[in-house]
Order: C-alpha cells, then structure tokens, then sequence
C-alpha cells in the first residue's frame, strides 16, 4: 500500500486499475474465441496454452486464473465448467467510469471503452441468437499453421496489453495533472505489480519507464517499450487480420491495434473532419502553416 | 420536423443524432487515410471517387461535402486548401454524451465510442509527432489492385455506416423504453432522411425497416438491412485486414466489423469473463443449462 495524492486521488487510482481490468479481462477472451473457434482447441489445450503463456511475458494473475479456470470440471455434469457459464457479463460500474473520466479529459482510451461495449453486447444473448439465424457468420478460409499463430497471438496479446496499460496510465497521467493529485506513477506502477487483479509482468518494464522519466505522457514514448512494441506488434497485426477473415469479434484487440497507428502517425486524417466542420457549421480550424483560427466559404466554389 | 415525444425527447433524439455524426464523419476520414496513405490516391483522385461514392448508395450531405472538400483550393498558396488544415479535431459535446448516455443504457455504441476517442487522439499532435520518430510506421506489403479495393472500400463503408446508424438507433429505441419517450423510429429516420448532416440513401432503407416493424430492437434484425450487410460485408473485411497490414489506424471500420461479428454470435467468449470474475471477486454467474446464480470455489481445484 501507499499514499496515492490528495482528495480523491486513491478512488481514482482504483477506477483506472479496474478499467485496465476491464480492458484485459476483454483482450483475453478474444485471445480463448481465437482459439477455440478459430483454431479449434479443446479445453485441454486452451488451459495448457494459457499456463505456458502464464510462465512466459504474459505472466499475471489474470493469466494464472484463466488456466486454471480451463482445469476445473463441473461436478455436476463431469464436463468443463467453463462450458456451463452463461456468457452474459454486465457492466454498471468502474469500467463506465474510468470511460467518462477519460472522455471528459480528452484523453484516448479506446480498449477501454470497447471493453465496456462488449459487456453489454454480451448481455444482449436474446438479440444475439435472432441475428446468428438471420446474419450466420461467413466461412473463412482455412486457417494456417496452428503454431504459428498461436505465438503471433501470444505477442500479439502481450502488444495489446502493453496498450491497454498506456491507454489507463494516461488517463490517470492528465488526471494527476488537471486534478492536481500529484500522483507518482512508478509508485502507482509498484503497487499494481505487487498484488492486485492486473499485476502482470508487465508492470517491471512499465514501472522501470516512469522511473526513467516521472512525467511520460504515455508509455509508447518510453524507448524500451516501443522497442518491445516493434518486435511484437507484427503479431497483432496477424491477429487482427485473422479475426477479421474468420468473423470472430476482436473489438479489443482491434482497438489496440488502431490505437498503436494513430499514436504512430504525426499525421491524421482528422484535417477532413475540420474541414467538414467548418463546411457545415462554420466551426472554423487550424492551419499547419501558420496560428489562428480560419473559416472559409466551403460552398462558394461550386 | 415533427413532435418527438414527452420531455427531453427531442433533445435525446438530436443527442444520437450528434452521436451517429461523429461516426460517420470517423468513417469518412478513414476511408480517406485508407486511400490516401494506403494506395497513393491524389486530391484530385479523392474528389472523384467521393463524387462517385456520393451518386450511389452512400450518397449523402456528408459525402457530398467531402468530394466538394477536396476541390477547393487555398487562395493563398494555391494548393488544395484540405492539405493545409492541421489534422486536430477535439470533442467535448454530444459525441461524449451519445457514449455515456449508451453506457448507462447498457446499449453498445462502439463505433461512436471510438469516434469521440479518435477526436482525442488527433488533438495529441505534439505527443504524435515524437511518437512517430521512435515507432515508425512499418512497410506493409504492396497493396494489390486499386480498383479493386476501392470497391471494396465502397461497400465496407456502407457496411460500417450500416451498423453506426444500427447502433445509435439501438440506443434511441433503449432510451424510447427507459425513459417513456415512445419514439417513433420511423418517424426519426423520415426527419432525418428530410435534410440533417446525416441525411443519407442509407436512410430510406432504414425507414422501412421501422414501418415493417416498429419495435425493431436493432436494425440489423431487419431482414433486408441484414441482407445488405451479407452482400457487402465481405467488402469491410477486406478493408479491415488492408488498414492492419498497412499499419493505418482505422478503429471506426474494425469497431463496425467487430460489432457486426459480435451481433451474429449466439456465443461469446464472456463465459470466460463470468468465470474470472467469480474466481477473484465471487461475483456469481449464470449457467447455460438451468437458472439461477451460481459460485463455484475455484482456487481449491488446484
């Protein structure tokens, strides 16, 4: 434990933890839909796969209890309890939250709040078996060697967690900031690591980057872990062309993938959308070469 | 303009209406990142193809706008005036409010969801421009023949302004029954087939979908809508696997296929997510074969 800053600090420390929870309790159930109606692996050899990636960079307490979750029988029926569960996972809290506070600081968190959607896309189970009759999903094409995307998505996991983090310490990065919580997020970092939900592997190298430099806007501009970004990230790119080929739901993984990208891009298209606005309500926008705010007579020219 | 219902009604109505423009505008930008960045398209090649695009079924006020973006030149430096637009879009209005008010809904809006977000993230400009030093953007293959992704990218864009119009009526009808506003959908889609910045052919199609049946929980349940989505989606799945190979963020297109493939599931992985939840916090779940609430001691397995 540690003193987190003043006022509301610690509440707001704890929401942006179980909002990053959400968002990797998320990724990982797309990682188990990838396999299992992807690739076709059994129950067996999803928990062998989730203990093998719970002893590698993957390593956590929510990677630890997923592979036992995929040991444990049900008594009552002698099968995998994990078939038994219905899955329907409502939302009504801290995830929310932790998406309101980042949207009101203008701060990204986009896996976060897909996590949130998809809990209650989830709940939506009546709705869900009418469309399955209506909309049944399209054949993909074969799938290719099992090992091979077993470890593009075991990178690609580890890339998207690693932006999952970001998208969270950045929130709570502005929110120290606008807020005046004077937060130290390598301590923030520590705790996380030594016993909580998402303590993770992870948090060593996202703590060593905040001791690096206390005040990083975002982990992606820590050198070590865009680096590990790099080497990783062709394999969340192979993911996410696979799930989109077999029409299996990756709104998490997806949104990671996109998030990277556009962190990635000095430019973005966003020069369209001010443009429009403008067109439409005189909004007015930026220029790249000089200061001040412009407005043109989009409808003149025609 | 018609009567909408009791109370903040009308203000809900135009709330999503704000909502579902943030999305469409989101998808418009990043066809034109697709095209732009992925194939090498020039102003004068960007305007011809919205032209075309806004003669069939993505006509529209916003498609005819964004061709007639791309032909007005900068009287100062004779160049195309969008080129000299700083690519900066903040948020802080209906957009968020369209998010939070589906939240609390308990109604999935991913794809306006990562519009307001993608706002966000245009306004890191500074934080982008040194991201993109330290994590340049990967070579993607050579993207394959224009004209043919260009198709496709007209029938993933339909698809994708398919499901954000989906979602946000998704939302209005929710908020129809929460709130007591006894919408008429129907009516909704007339209004706003009539003239609003999301007037669009789109439109027409979605009217009937709520004349055949006006308690439509979604409009991906109308046979004919669904029909639409079956013929074109396979034009936003190659779209998806393109803007991931080339490394350019497209998080409203993947959110509308994600969201697609979820609807279509009667299976998702939170069955997963159920069993996590009660191993670490007892938060029960519900079974598939009987009702009730159920806890299961998952740690004494091991």
């Amino acid at each position: 434990m540690a003193y987190m800053g003043p006022g509301s600090a610690g509440h707001f420390v704890k929401m942006v933890h179980n909002g990053i929870e959400y968002a990797l309790m998320e990724l990982i159930a797309e990682a188990y839909d990838l396999m299992k109606r992807g690739l076709g692996l059994d129950n067996g050899e999803l928990g062998r796969t989730f203990r093998a990636w719970s002893l590698g960079g993957l390593g956590g307490y929510l990677m630890e209890i997923t592979a036992r979750i995929f040991d444990h029988q049900d008594p009552g029926t002698g099968q995998a309890l994990v078939d038994a569960i219905l899955g329907v996972a409502r939302q009504k809290g801290t995830g929310l939250w932790t998406t309101v506070a980042a949207m009101e600081l203008q701060v990204p968190a986009p896996t976060i709040d897909q996590a949130v959607a998809q809990r209650d896309m989830s709940a939506l189970h009546e709705q869900r078996i009418q469309a399955a009759t209506l909309l049944s999903r399209p054949d993909g094409p074969e799938p290719g060697a099992r090992d091979a995307l077993l470890l593009e998505l075991e990178q690609g996991l580890q890339t998207a967690m690693l932006v999952a983090f970001a998208q969270g310490l950045a929130v709570l990065s502005a929110a120290s900031e606008q807020y005046g919580y004077g937060l130290d997020l390598a301590t923030v970092a520590r705790i996380w690591r030594g016993g909580c939900i998402i303590r993770t592997a992870l948090l060593e190298r996202i703590m060593a980057a905040y001791v690096h430099q206390a005040d990083l806007p975002n982990l992606l501009l820590d050198p070590n872990l865009a680096g590990m970004c790099r080497a990783q990230e062709a394999g969340l790119r192979s993911v996410v062309g696979f799930g989109a080929t077999q029409a299996i739901p990756i709104p998490g993984l997806m949104s990671a993938l996109a998030y990277l990208d556009s962190y990635r891009s000095a430019w973005l298209p966003a020069n369209l959308i001010q443009a429009q606005r403008d067109c439409f309500g005189a909004h007015t926008y930026e220029r790249v070469d000089r200061p001040g705010q412009f407005h043109t007579e989009w409808e003149k020219e025609d």
